[in-house]
């Protein structure tokens, strides 16, 4: 089969053409139809601190999947030949891409348990893009950040998952305040039910944020701790840099709480796809082919992209 | 009257004889007879990142204050001249030695709201390390921290609030692994009921730690959040550095709560009164004159220190 590999830090994608892999009992073979790129990708191919996180080298990189079961292992039950699948990517060997070989392949073999089933009025592009940025966001603002009605809520950096996130916070009562370097993703923020955008979270300080959900993490966190109001919560999701220097003072004296948060489960990837199935989240996508995969994350790494890249193919 | 005063970053205390101050309506007027010395002292007279949350310069330092009430303000009803009491700094105005001036000086004037009864069996130098050593480990052990019996809980640094926090940690039925750099504390420790001590709370990172309560702050936050386990708690208590550099990584990857915590409330000074009562609790405190307090300083940031510094007066 054809895949993308990572071979180590600094080094290009390669082209790889690996054996088809066998399903082992209570596996299924997953023919990818569409996979996602996400700023981690990105991280994964400069900093050598995302090493310890993967299984092997070579490894296909992908983590946000989406395709078609094309063949079962011993002892499957509930799932078939030809079901339309998104893979949820906390498995208890680790994600695609990090764990085993991921979605920039053909094909991907993993645990039944990690399905979840697709809605039919949900396109493979988006099932891919609830997966793991879906599900991420949904788990990030509902159970990390516990994000209620009433709330006001900052949301650092709206790209694939921040636009999610942003929609979820919104969509759970709360009022919503985003910053973002890229003014061109304003408007789109905006028709997701953003207040009000700024370059900043610190421009909201005033405002008394009582949860900042930062999915950038550029640089961004300690920003989020100092503007956030006294006994608030900040939730830390982008991994946009692997250290932060942050203000012990503050996060004392305010009696701030930062959370860490990644993953989530089957059941943030459902509600992801109940919400895209029901209209009330339409997630921005822009669609590109598995070919196009080095240049797509070129792009991720320059802040070229509105919404959420994703490889697709028929 | 006679008062220690901070008169700026890196000069030393300066003796002064600043006016007897007079009780507003809601407020009293307490004789001070112990004022605990505090890390956080040592912290102000050498970091000027203090000084926004200091009120005014030239000020009386000492958060940690107990005495007897000499003056009773307009309006002030439940308490009598002669009673004895301790100060609770977390008060609307900031704490003594920050908001207004403190307990390194004969007199503090503050509202009728801040005041503690302390029970007769109970020492004014006990009462004074109740006040904010007390309060403030009571509280990061059982409201931030969540300790609960059972729990494997790591104790960074127990000086005089960690040594406080650490048998609150027991009596919650926890078991508690210490990291102090004084190997000559450990003794001590181990008589609160420590179950182990060590240099570095690293040492103990696969005893799988559920929260780690760091009450030093020395460079010492990045250690917790790499070495609690994964859905582990960090509380930062001690703020030895104003800036730490953390792994977002860990924080993310292991989905590590970080919670700032300082002060607590009158209930919290109350309990840790009771606990002296009752002889469950009996603080470490090494008594010294009001003289003494610039050289108790010293020696507390020089590191010489066991338990806690306090000063008393007849």
């Amino acid at each position: 089969m054809s895949a993308w590999q990572f071979t180590g830090t600094n080094e290009p994608l390669v082209k790889a053409d690996p054996e088809i892999p066998r399903p082992q009992a209570g596996e299924v073979v997953v023919d990818v139809k569409a996979a996602g790129l996400c700023h981690t990708d990105c991280g994964v191919m400069v900093d050598e601190g995302w090493l310890p996180l993967l299984a092997k080298t070579p490894i296909t990189m992908g983590h946000e999947v989406a395709g078609v079961i094309s063949e079962l292992g011993e002892g499957v039950t509930g799932w078939s030949v030809g079901d339309r699948v998104g893979l949820c990517p906390t498995t208890a060997v680790g994600a695609p891409g990090f764990g085993f070989d991921g979605g920039f392949g053909d094909k991907v073999v993993l645990g039944a348990e990690a399905l979840v089933a697709i809605p039919d009025n949900v396109t493979m592009a988006e099932g891919a893009a609830g997966t793991d940025a879906g599900m991420t966001s949904h788990s990030a603002v509902v159970t990390a950040g516990q994000v209620k009605a009433g709330d006001k809520v900052g949301i650092i950096g709206v790209g694939g998952l921040g636009m999610i996130g942003l929609k979820v916070a919104v969509l759970a009562g709360a009022e919503v305040y985003v910053a973002e370097l890229n003014e061109d993703v304003w408007p789109t923020a905006k028709e997701f039910g953003a207040t009000a955008c700024a370059k900043s979270i610190s421009e909201f300080k005033e405002i008394g944020l009582d949860t900042i959900v930062d999915f950038a993490g550029f640089n961004t966190t300690n920003e989020a701790i100092t503007t956030v109001r006294r006994f608030g919560r900040v939730v830390q999701v982008g991994m946009g840099n692997l250290q932060a220097d942050i203000s012990v003072r503050d996060l004392i004296t305010n009696a701030v709480t930062l959370v860490g948060s990644n993953g989530g489960t089957p059941d943030d990837v459902k509600g992801v796809y109940d919400f895209i199935a029901s209209g009330q989240l339409k997630p921005v996508i822009k669609e590109i082919t598995f070919d196009e995969i080095p240049q797509g994350l070129e792009d991720l790494h320059d802040g070229k992209v509105v919404g959420r890249l994703v490889a697709v193919r028929d």
